[in-house]
């Protein structure tokens, strides 16, 4: 089966790549049922934003300022240092141009403000969305999430043919790395065009954990397991208690629970399921943090539940899923920008201390990376 | 020709994955001529560390120190704030076990500093070392620069099922994450595990390009252009020059020579390559830093020559290739954590922002996100 989806992608990203723009077109109609032109013009921005009640206008807006507030500390500055004459250190650098994709199934706003935030507050110049239009339209929520951050470059494109548009280039310029969640195609996709293109990672069915001891209250705790259930089939939900009645209570299609001996036990049990996200609910949930390693987010107490965090908080609901967290992390500032390696050697040290290359140099046999130091004087 | 590279190492990686250490050991013997024991033994290491020269123990550690020194600065602190009553923030979290690939066409001991060192200082526990084995034997450099950062675990494997062992725990415990450079076929190793674990990027054949005006001492430019072809025959090198005596100094094979009219010209041009490394050497180079965006590493003046720091001057010199500087940057600490966001809100703020959450979950059609944040009192 993961072979079968490997090649099916493989397969139609090889011939966009080939044949470009008429491939597309293809696959727009046939996936998307769409034939008209990609980029969305601006009356039809203009048509869509006007459509957006006020009220909600104001609900985006001050979620966009709580964002932009929580983002922009991280905003990472120069760390350059000077030692025996040389300066070295790293600078950063934004990404020129990025692909935003913003899945159909569910017209996700949200979507586009937590990649979009950090992306312009990291100093992104170009940024091109691109979302599958429903009935040949873009939802005009996201049209004017678009707008009041800038964007004007969206596309009616969706599925593996709106990654490959970006990654190579075919009906919009080329962008550098491609953001933003997506089905199981749209993440096929991204995997393979990795290398080409940068990819912020790969997204998968939504999860929580919920580590809660006794002093929980059983109904805010299964709300939030099933909150996460409502994403799709496959997204998964754990109670890990120390409660036999809160495991009871919560104890229902869907939510998996764990009854442990202790709170050190349920944490341990986190760390091996390595979820999207934990909530911890016990009495005092700040002395089980140290023992947490595996988790994209931790949410503490009885008023941080996951939907929250998911659309008003301000923190990023981008997070590393299926396991991922073992080894990547939310979506962050640093995300939109490069390190850039920042080196300059004074004579004198380069003289003192050249030995240790030059023999390091002869240990591997590199007689031209010898030269070079060597024939320095 | 790379459709069939994919197919090549996809069959034998799903091979791996499907027969475990059967298939490894078969591949082993048939790419690396090898079929014993795959870790090396205590008396193994005993022996190869003993047959390192007193005097090259002593330059390995000088450098081991070196970069020990610049990668500790670079080492991520939490950073939480408070506000409204509520606690917010990223904290970092070591990645529990890594994988490391040394290559083994030439032996490459730094490979193992620029890797394990920073690791080390980010808090990684557990650390196995892959790389091929030349006659049954692991490079004794290698075994004493493992001993030094304290890592007890290496194997005879390389190729592809090297990468399939560490990814699939094949004959070891399964890594998280992949770091370190290889031939073609361990990059797409590489690249088709990306998700089933993390990696670290994919590192392409080397790459130099050098900013010079008439300032540059041609013999320099040319010592430095050539080492970095010495890598291998897809090595590239360009010098980007406003000095035709410079220009046709340098002129020969392999290196791609540009006369540009002004520096900034060259800054352009650099931007458009995005090359590895990045050298100017120029009368004022502080003054081109800010026009360079795409480059994995820029080194200033006469005395900072790439081989230098491949080396000896302690900063990485795994960078990224093939253009990846648009999206990428150079290896460092936090590529061995991972940010976990935390978040701990108040009751009053969430009583009174989560109208907004409740609005965003109504117009995403999410109604169990809703009820979770309406259900708290």
């Amino acid at each position: 089966m993961e072979v079968e989806l490997e090649e099916y992608v493989g397969k139609i990203l090889r011939d966009i790549r080939k044949r470009g723009i008429e491939a597309v077109r293809e696959y727009s109609e046939r996936f998307d049922g769409y034939s008209g032109d990609f980029r969305v013009s601006e009356e039809e921005f203009e048509e869509a934003v006007e459509s957006v009640p006020e009220g909600d206008r104001e609900v985006i807006l001050r979620t966009v300022e709580r964002l932009w507030e929580y983002h922009e500390r991280q905003k990472p500055k120069e760390e350059l240092f000077i030692k025996n004459g040389s300066l070295y250190g790293l600078i950063y650098r934004p990404i020129r141009r990025i692909g935003i994709y913003v899945p159909g199934g569910k017209p996700l706003p949200s979507t586009l403000m937590m990649v979009g935030v950090p992306a312009r507050i990291a100093g992104v110049k170009e940024m091109a969305v691109t979302t599958p239009p429903k009935d040949g339209k873009v939802n005009p929520y996201v049209l004017y999430v678009a707008q009041l951050l800038g964007i004007d470059e969206v596309y009616k494109l969706g599925g593996v043919q709106a990654i490959g548009a970006m990654a190579y280039g075919v009906g919009m310029k080329k962008v550098d790395k491609i953001f933003g969640p997506g089905n199981r195609f749209v993440n096929e996709a991204k995997r393979q065009v990795f290398g080409v293109v940068g990819i912020d990672g790969l997204a998968g069915p939504s999860e929580i954990a919920v580590i809660a001891d006794g002093s929980a209250e059983g109904e805010y705790v299964l709300a939030d397991l099933l909150s996460q259930l409502e994403h799709g089939r496959e997204s998964r939900a754990w109670l890990l208690t120390t409660s036999r009645e809160l495991a009871e209570y919560c104890s229902r299609d869907g939510v998996e629970v764990v009854l442990c001996g202790t709170l050190e036990e349920c944490a341990e049990k986190a760390n091996e399921i390595a979820p999207e996200h934990l909530e911890i609910i016990t009495e005092r949930p700040m002395e089980l943090v140290e023992l947490i390693e595996n988790a994209g987010a931790v949410y503490l107490g009885p008023y941080t539940p996951v939907p929250a965090a998911d659309y008003f908080l301000g923190v990023n609901h981008v997070l590393p899923t299926g396991g991922a967290a073992r080894f990547g992390g939310v979506l962050k500032v640093r995300d939109f920008v490069k390190p850039v390696s920042l080196a300059m050697v004074g004579r004198e040290e380069f003289l003192r201390e050249r030995e240790l290359g030059i023999r390091l140099a002869e240990v591997e046999g590199m007689e031209l990376h010898r030269r070079s130091m060597e024939v320095r004087r």
